[in-house]
């Protein structure tokens, strides 16, 4: 609390998505706390907590008692970007909800390339009736999952349930039964040698910046059980680079590539990723964060860490995550 | 054994599929039995068992010393149709193989309609970036399967996973953990009015003949949280009236439809089922009958029959499957 027996005010800001939504979970769950979407004046000292996914430039400046900075979102990188951040505590969405929501995605996108959606479509857009013979069981496919925080470790489990083979890679070591496991650079060559479609789950740093390029592809499985490798990307577009996505599909290095998140957003009309017959795109909506999921909680932190309790699920800025 | 310490032959008829790879997973779990396409002689008594998937009429005629007769598909309906069947028992395939494939395709086309696959695969093709933010959580659908036997069973169990809320309805009762389940001709009601997807693994009897009609479409959820209900056939053909079908799609009483299988298969070039823009279409390819998986148990059933055991997975005449 800025004053005794007083709580502060909640600053909201979230570019992109529908304020009101947001404002008004955050009434619902903490009516006990104003809610702003703008500082009144330069250097508003109730600001205690802010809210933000996007923020414009210098939202975040001169709040001298901000006690900590809550992302909507899963990722944390577009509070890094073009403002200066100020010194406290970042607070990361770690949430059931939006868990899930990615995982349905993973599975989804896993099954469509495994049980041959896209060919399946072509062939009734064409009143052909064929089925593919030779259709491996999930248990012959390999699902290489790049990243084991929350949402990797989550959608893994879910793979594994439907039987598929799954390997996972990340930053430092980590272990996960019934899944192979791989760490670091010198892992990632092993990891990507053996899985056949690869979800990208990554969080954008300077460290993953554009690490789904030309020589990532080059080092992907050859004749896996689908054929070509598969590679689905619901983490962040900044991971990926595009013109060498096309080439290695147009090369066949990559099968198919399903693209949730893209370097610009919204995707621009004459990118060349739209009409390419073996791209899938969706528009950022892999796991749309759900404020009457994601406010409880929040406001939850924000009641513990009044009363001197520690935040949880915080960011590493070292890490960039 | 037909005659002392000598294996009998076992008759392969198995139209559609490719006899070949049948008869070479045959020889190489039961090297010591002849596999026959036919019967050399009317009459042939050395034949004790027949392998069979939709067997031409007469095939199944005549052999005074048959056993049992196996199907390669979970249905059997394709035993009965058109065709004297003997009075020997008849086996069903239970399989993990059979049953982990159809609740990939079951899980694939539930997500596909839950994440709205066709809508944004139809933006993807006119260039449109359009999140629809109102997407609700797997936790919020409920997904009714039709049908629980050991394929039904597995599928809702899968669902449950991934966080949807599971119904199912059977002939006769029963109970699964965390799946409201309903029977009989009285429980189908209530069945459909929860559902917003209806999954359909039922098999093809005289009594489940045409279900899926106009007035199975009228009892099932309105405005439910996917807007107008979903149905997905992967049963029989003969479950559905595909011109119902087309009539509800159209009438906004069903809101899309994935089917698997059909009244006449292939489906016929001029069946407008084909274009219809709520439809997605597969050429009965849900679960497919893997030799290799399915022909091992098989044999060891007919190993075990004539050790005097007793066979398992038995049809039910009178039930009809």
């Amino acid at each position: 609390m800025n004053r005794d027996g007083e709580r502060g005010k909640v600053l909201l800001s979230v570019t992109g998505f529908d304020p009101a939504a947001w404002h008004d979970a955050l009434k619902q769950a903490a009516p006990q706390r104003d809610i702003v979407l703008r500082a009144d004046k330069a250097g508003d000292p109730d600001i205690t907590y802010a809210v933000v996914w996007k923020q414009p430039p210098g939202v975040l400046r001169d709040l001298p008692n901000l006690r900590a900075v809550f992302s909507i979102g899963a990722g944390v990188d577009h509070i890094f970007s073009g403002d200066e951040v100020p010194d406290v505590p970042i607070v990361r969405v770690v949430a059931d909800d939006l868990t899930e929501r990615m995982s349905e995605y993973v599975v989804w996108q896993v099954l469509d390339h495994h049980r041959k959606g896209p060919l399946y479509r072509e062939q009734q857009s064409k009143t052909i009736w064929h089925e593919v013979r030779m259709q491996p069981a999930a248990k012959e496919v390999s699902v290489g999952i790049l990243g084991l925080g929350t949402l990797g470790r989550d959608a893994a489990n879910k793979l594994r349930m439907l039987g598929f083979k799954v390997a996972g890679w990340s930053r430092t070591p980590k272990q996960m039964e019934g899944v192979q496991t791989y760490a670091g650079r010198s892992g990632l060559d092993e990891f990507l040698a053996v899985s056949d479609v690869v979800v990208c789950l990554l969080p954008l740093t300077q460290e993953t910046h554009g690490i789904l390029s030309a020589s990532f592809f080059e080092k992907m499985k050859r004749h896996g059980a689908l054929g070509a490798p598969v590679l689905i990307n619901a983490g962040r577009g900044g991971l990926q680079v595009e013109t060498d996505i096309i080439e290695a599909l147009d090369a066949g290095r990559l099968g198919a590539v399903t693209l949730d998140v893209f370097q610009t957003e919204p995707l621009p009309a004459d990118s060349s990723l739209w009409r390419h017959p073996n791209i899938t795109i969706t528009p950022h909506c892999a796991a749309t964060s759900d404020p009457r999921a994601l406010v409880p909680p929040m406001v939850a932190q924000m009641d513990a860490h009044d009363a001197g309790k520690p935040l949880v699920n915080l960011v590493d800025r070292e890490a960039g995550y």
